[in-house]
């Protein structure tokens, strides 16, 4: 079995996670609600899963870190918690249903939301396909976009259909100047490139844990920086403040209510120490390679077409493609079923970004990879391309 | 170390429940959003969990069962889910603040909030500290609060605070008799008590899997009767109808928006092999005869004063007191560094039941017995507090 699907989810991790995951359902209590032993072991574990993700996002230090399920429950919260009727919002055609349908649900509450487009796709007759296939942002349209009085523009950190990373801190600079509230989507990008919310001038960040974190499902969270308000969209028991009919309005627990997965976080925890011990970079050099390599290779084969702009010196480990006119979904059942290799076909939960690749109807097949990953597992996996 | 915190989380659970997590961890991919194996197993899993908690609650199939991370997180989905500006709603002073915050949030909002309370409430005067003590729900005026109209009653089965059981088949009824929607928080009961949406007539059960159902934290959900609409709270990525800007209306995606907690879900579906194994009633009993062991000894000591219906023959497995006037934090202070026991104390998220009792200021001390619990362990808590 090879494993490309590592944008949809982790296959491969740490072994520590399991194993920190499975010793935490047995040893642990429920964290901040009660003051003996196993409870405070799942507190401080949960305090130190916010210290990490702070120092690697260069947040605003734990207490500014809240968890959720996964990055789409992160985004609703953002998303619902910062717009009001009325308000501008800015995104763009490279964003997941996660970010674009929460933005859409506003949108019908009053909210006046502007969508910006590809380079290619505002004159597709004018420019050639291969434009038009690099699905490249236009920051020009994205700059004039952020006018003053814009509330918040809201933007995935890299494409999670061609791997396009996008400049966040030239946005962020953007955001800064016009007064906007930022809101980045990392989650294909968490754990593997760099983000800083203060050099990104990012206000809010919105991740999950079970990608590029390396670390189990039903973990994801939020970090806002200092004084930024987001309306919670859960209310309910907070362990402290029982009297109060409202939720309590501090962070973390602002946006957390009910008894956090600790068990899952204290995988998370061990994950994200892995990654600090593989040092600045090394998970993100090994995975371009892998990804370059493959790149490499498949390019040759005859009527590929190759979407994402492959000139970005830096760009999430995937290759999304398709082979002349045959279904995404054919060749990805093709290279599960013949050669055990698991990639992703269809629609990736990304509309607006295959109407700008003109692959609305075909899809694109979509090779991610891991670190974990081998140069001979890519070399397989193209090999069994060029055999389709 | 002797764990009597099981209405906080689970501490003891069937072994298979941590192997099932961490095998999952290093074997599945994401549920429903690819065809190759692991993702395929992972689907099983999640929809075999569906299947078991369909069956263990009698609901209308395992399409009708979404998971969520937690009750709270359920409850508020169920709770803004159906209700609108201008409807009744009733509920009682037994919940916990995961039941009433968001209902104070609707009330905000314009829906009419009416809480039912206890018998030894209304006349605090006339009747004896030993009937306030009971926390009883008043069923009288429960009855008379679902008047032709209201749109829903929001009931827990059993107060986390006392372990009174609620009689969710009376309830029920009226509500039938009413045309009100009825939704039960199976927090405290569910994988203990018997609990069957036809027979209960209930339209919406919400539980969480990491206290009785004994699976990880992170793991929750809702059934739900088919034919009722919840609105969901979150939408997103759903690995269906990418190109449709609204959320899927089908159940059980509908509710559940991102990757799911499949990791969790395979401990979660662990658990509930387990407890099917068990046979019926057997948690169940063995739950109640360490929790009427304890309560038998420690009735005795000068000065206590326990809360909650013993009459009861069912109640959760929960005995809730104070010694005298003795702060409960102290006491359970006491008890974990003294004697390595663990319970919990102070407010319980459960407001108005304190406020029933007469234990705002004081709290109380909650013990809370899992069936892995032994007579010992009992035994040794009771004359730690005797001996305080």
């Amino acid at each position: 079995m090879i494993y490309l699907d590592n944008a949809a989810t982790s296959f491969y991790r740490p072994k520590t996670v399991a194993e920190a995951v499975a010793e935490a359902i047995n040893t642990m209590g429920n964290c901040s609600r009660g003051t003996y032993e196993t409870a405070l072991t799942s507190a401080r574990t949960v305090y130190e899963t916010r210290d990490l993700l702070s120092g690697l996002f260069h947040g605003d230090g734990p207490e500014q870190v809240t968890f959720t399920a996964n990055s789409t429950e992160s985004l609703n919260i953002a998303i619902k918690g910062v717009l009001d009727p009325g308000d501008r919002v800015v995104t763009t055609a490279l964003e997941h249903n996660s970010v674009l349908r929460p933005l859409y649900e506003m949108e019908r509450q009053g909210v006046d939301l502007v969508v910006v487009g590809c380079t290619g796709e505002m004159d597709r007759g004018g420019r050639s396909e291969k434009e038009r296939h690099k699905g490249a942002l236009d920051y020009d349209a994205l700059k004039a976009a952020i006018t003053p009085g814009t509330k918040a523009v809201v933007c995935t950190h890299a494409s999670n259909l061609t791997g396009n990373l996008v400049d966040i801190r030239r946005i962020g600079g953007w955001c800064r100047e016009a007064g906007a509230l930022f809101l980045v989507d990392a989650s294909q990008t968490a754990g593997v490139f760099s983000i800083d919310m203060e050099r990104d001038n990012i206000d809010i960040l919105c991740f999950t844990g079970h990608k590029g974190l390396m670390g189990p499902q039903g973990t994801g969270g939020i970090c806002v920086r200092k004084g930024i308000r987001v309306r919670p969209l859960l209310s309910g028991g907070s362990g402290i403040m029982t009297y109060s009919k409202t939720h309590p309005a501090s962070m973390p627990t602002a946006l957390e209510a009910g008894t956090l997965n600790a068990h899952g976080l204290a995988g998370l925890r061990a994950a994200l120490l892995y990654i600090r011990e593989q040092g600045d970079g090394t998970i993100r050099d090994r995975e371009l390679a892998l990804m370059r390599r493959f790149h490499d290779q498949v390019s040759a084969i005859p009527g590929v077409c190759i979407y994402g702009d492959f000139e970005q010196q830096e760009r999430a480990a995937i290759v999304a493609l398709n082979l002349g006119d045959e279904d995404s979904g054919e060749v990805s059942d093709y290279l599960a079923q013949e050669h055990g290799i698991y990639t992703r076909s269809g629609g990736h939960c990304a509309p607006l970004m295959h109407e700008a690749l003109g692959t609305r109807e075909q899809g694109a097949v979509r090779f991610s990879f891991s670190h974990f990953n081998t140069a001979e597992e890519v070399d397989l996996a193209a090999a069994a391309l060029r055999a389709y």
